[in-house]
């Protein structure tokens, strides 16, 4: 049995490049190529986290676009990789969500491209293997802009360590990142 | 030593949902996407295939905006990722480009998501040895679409095993495909 699996990806809080508090603007293709990621690894949904409610109805548009529109008889696989998608205004409703679903709230696991100090920082091996063991649901938190901000960091019960601790660039996209970490947390062996 | 390892993003010929060979638009995303997925690896060039020279003149002009214009000013870092990349007309020419710039011709990998025959079909184990061990250039190929025509396929020297072999479900878009393939054959132990 795979556990309750989710992510989020988070337009507010994150850092903009002075590491202040901003909120993003959510984009088309972060909805459809991290929801793809998202079922393709076995995800239980995929949150679309956002405070501004003209967003929310935006996104709501595409998702009734793949859902009830034409998109789902033109491309069928797509509307299935959609299907995992819910929007929110914050995190907290995210875990909400969860724990309504699942009858117990989810482990949070946050994830950055920065070396921060965390009283439970995790690597990918040791947190494959808990996901592997542990039935209770987790929630896993991406962030758009220059990444998750500060706060919701420290207030997450995991964090994942940067996915190219040693290397001189890092800069990856936020779907680029959140492939790398579900290959790694949730990939066959190969 | 790092081997020379490029990447190339294929347009043409590109299989439709029918299996039939087709030229596919390029899309701003993935130049970018896969430029700081490229950067991040530490390659030494992402090369954007496509016969349509209109399209290339496209190509063109954004790598201008970052690379003389006003992008690099703005986000200095995706002007670093994007001067890896190079257009050109077909996949011959990225491996004539790389001959002229190494001194051998490039052993070239086909990726995919659908399991096909191959005299050397590889795992992603044996062909991080094989980068780690053996100094010749590489060639990664990446298809749009549904992914490269067969016939490419066939002529590549190997071919890199599906991501998820297992899954019931394979649409990942090819920027998360590409993230999970460089990231399993050049990626930090974790």
């Amino acid at each position: 049995m795979a556990p309750p699996i989710y992510c989020a990806l988070v337009h507010y809080p994150v850092r903009d490049r002075e590491g202040q508090a901003v909120t993003t603007a959510v984009t088309n293709l972060d909805i459809h190529d991290i929801a793809r990621t998202a079922r393709t690894y076995g995800l239980k949904g995929y949150y679309i986290v956002t405070p501004i409610e003209a967003q929310r109805v935006l996104v709501l548009k595409v998702l009734e676009h793949w859902d009830v529109g034409p998109g789902r008889k033109r491309v069928p696989e797509r509307s299935e990789a959609l299907s995992l998608c819910n929007v929110v205004t914050g995190v907290e409703d995210a875990m909400s969500d969860i724990q309504a679903r699942e009858g117990t709230a989810p482990v949070v696991v946050a994830t950055g491209a920065r070396s921060v100090s965390h009283r439970r920082l995790s690597s990918y091996t040791k947190e494959a293997q808990r996901l592997r063991e542990d039935t209770t649901p987790t929630l896993l938190l991406f962030g758009t802009g220059h990444g998750l901000y500060e706060a919701l960091v420290e207030r997450a019960d995991i964090l994942l360590a940067p996915i190219r601790a040693q290397g001189d660039f890092n800069h990856l996209s936020v779907r680029a990142a959140a492939a790398i970490v579900l290959d790694r947390l949730l990939g066959d062996e190969n």
